[in-house]
């Protein structure tokens, strides 16, 4: 088959920092390539993941995060190089309503966001001639009127992630800094139990400075610590070592890639029930889900949690290789279904 | 005619403050529906333009500004409403390359901005099958490849605009905190002329915030003053007051609004020669216009100029009736040429 795919432009596929969406794309277009299908990858243009590139896109530009100019300009360039492909699976919110797409291609898109007002606005313009696809079952039920036509969930390459030991006395916080994500209320958390908390997140955007210098750091000290942005290696290093992954989100988070990166190094996760976390962590067995208020209680029961199965379990539910074999799958019938 | 107006979705139109595009489609809306014509306008829901607005859209949200997620949602509701309408005219950069525009209905759109190797990029793909309007002929000299069907400068309804007496004994630099416009060469001429400087200008975004603060904000005092963001009347109070505005614009600006708002009151310009400012100041008649080394100068001799001439040739020029006829005779041809 041949496969188009279409990054977002502002960040390079694989990331070289925070960046869900182009990991995701990255393993995607990894597994297709190695499933013996022919990629063509439209992202930024210092994109280094292995298969062949879109040519003439605009270098990764993270301040132009979101903006109109350059998702039309990175729509054109893709779409113009995408007439030979069988399909076309978009992971850009704008693609899919570019006007001169090649006629003939069908195209796919994955929501990687949440379902709003605006956002069904959007996918709703959509749905007559694009099949839609969820990554958590938490946000399809969100997607009122607008169809899914799968849902599939995100994976991550197992092998690649070093297990932990969990053996550093401290639990994690990993994400952005922003009251969705939690990470006064992990703060809250680990205080109540007496454990250290590391914060890894992200802080570029004005309002995450602004909230990190109001709310967050005079929060800090007592065994509290912000360790800045952190990725890679080094990422799987400070999960690896954390009792648990605090992770009480505050909003229906539509996947949630830090719970099966958490569990690929072992280590459990103790948060709230909300959005797809509840499809990630099995209760009792790779983590603890409950409300806020309860979660200090049962964080250091974390520690007797079978780390091996936390693992074994993203190994078995949240592979790469599932998560590329669910996409095959789909795209055979889209093509099946237009026949 | 029926004729669909689609005005950006960040600002209401008119705009409250600070906003050239929204000012120029509310007196374009005003004017087609004055001279006879069905005007259906998509603005943000907050807009007071008495015409008819297309429900359903969001109100003005300036933090979302030149976000794909509102322009794409703007798009949709926008089109949805226009199936009955003879033509659109559209002036947001991603309404004419939305894929489910109504059949049949022709769309014309002007480009605000500059041509640059990204907004080229998306005209381009825009220009088979819509009329591009530049707003000025400097401005449709970059666009290299991309077709211009029209130069249509920018006007004013100067019967609203009251004239001043330029006695204020200042003068005036009114845009947006950047070093495009020229705020920085602004001062350094008001200081070499030994004439008091009134700064009226936009500072809302991050980088404006910050070039303020580093490079404005020390230059103060002495004469020169930053009296915030003024709009309305007070916007042309400062104006008709000062002796002259001065506007050292440090880039190819594609219009510049401002100039003919001064030279509405009666006051001169006095300026750099880029982007369109030659095709609206006379030099030596209602302004002067040299590079900035020589413009504190020049700047003692537009007291000497006649203001009742720089108001004249506005009107005769830059009036909202000369910019409505023009849009009319556009449209006309355009639904001429297809049938």
């Amino acid at each position: 088959m041949r496969i188009g795919l279409i990054a977002p432009p502002w960040v390079a596929v694989p990331p070289p920092g925070y960046g869900g969406t182009e990991m995701v794309v990255d393993l995607l277009a990894r597994g297709l390539r190695d499933a013996g299908h022919e990629v063509l990858l439209a992202a930024a243009a210092d994109s280094t993941c292995p298969v062949p590139l879109v040519p003439g896109t605009a270098p990764a530009d993270p301040d132009a995060m979101n903006t109109t100019e350059t998702a039309l300009a990175h729509a054109v360039r893709a779409y113009g190089a995408m007439a030979t492909m069988d399909l076309v699976h978009d992971h850009t919110l704008l693609g899919p309503l570019y006007r001169h797409r090649p006629a003939g291609v069908p195209v796919t898109v994955t929501n990687h966001g949440p379902f709003t007002d605006t956002t069904r606005t959007i996918f709703r313009a959509m749905a007559p001639e694009v099949a839609i696809v969820a990554i958590s079952h938490d946000q399809a039920s969100r997607a009122g009127d607008v169809p899914i036509a799968r849902v599939i969930h995100h994976g991550l390459d197992v092998a690649a992630i070093p297990p932990g030991a969990g053996d550093g006395g401290y639990v994690c916080f990993l994400g952005r800094i922003c009251p969705d994500k939690g990470v006064l209320e992990a703060i809250g958390i680990a205080r109540a139990a007496g454990v250290p908390l590391r914060i890894a997140a992200k802080m570029r955007e004005r309002s995450e400075h602004r909230f990190f210098e109001e709310c967050v750091e005079p929060a800090l000290g007592g065994g509290v610590e912000y360790v800045g942005e952190v990725a890679g290696q080094r990422k799987y290093e400070l999960l690896g070592g954390a009792v648990a992954l605090l992770n009480p989100i505050q909003w229906p988070e539509p996947f949630g890639l830090v719970m099966i990166e958490s569990l690929a190094t072992g280590t459990p996760v103790v948060g709230t029930p909300q959005g797809a976390a509840p499809e990630i962590v099995r209760d009792g067995v790779t983590g603890f889900l409950a409300p806020v208020g309860e979660l200090a209680a049962l964080l250091p029961r974390a520690a007797e949690l079978d780390r091996s199965r936390c693992r074994s379990d993203v190994a078995a539910r949240f592979s790469a290789a599932r998560m590329v074999g669910d996409h095959l799958a789909f795209y055979r019938e889209v093509l099946a279904s237009r026949s």
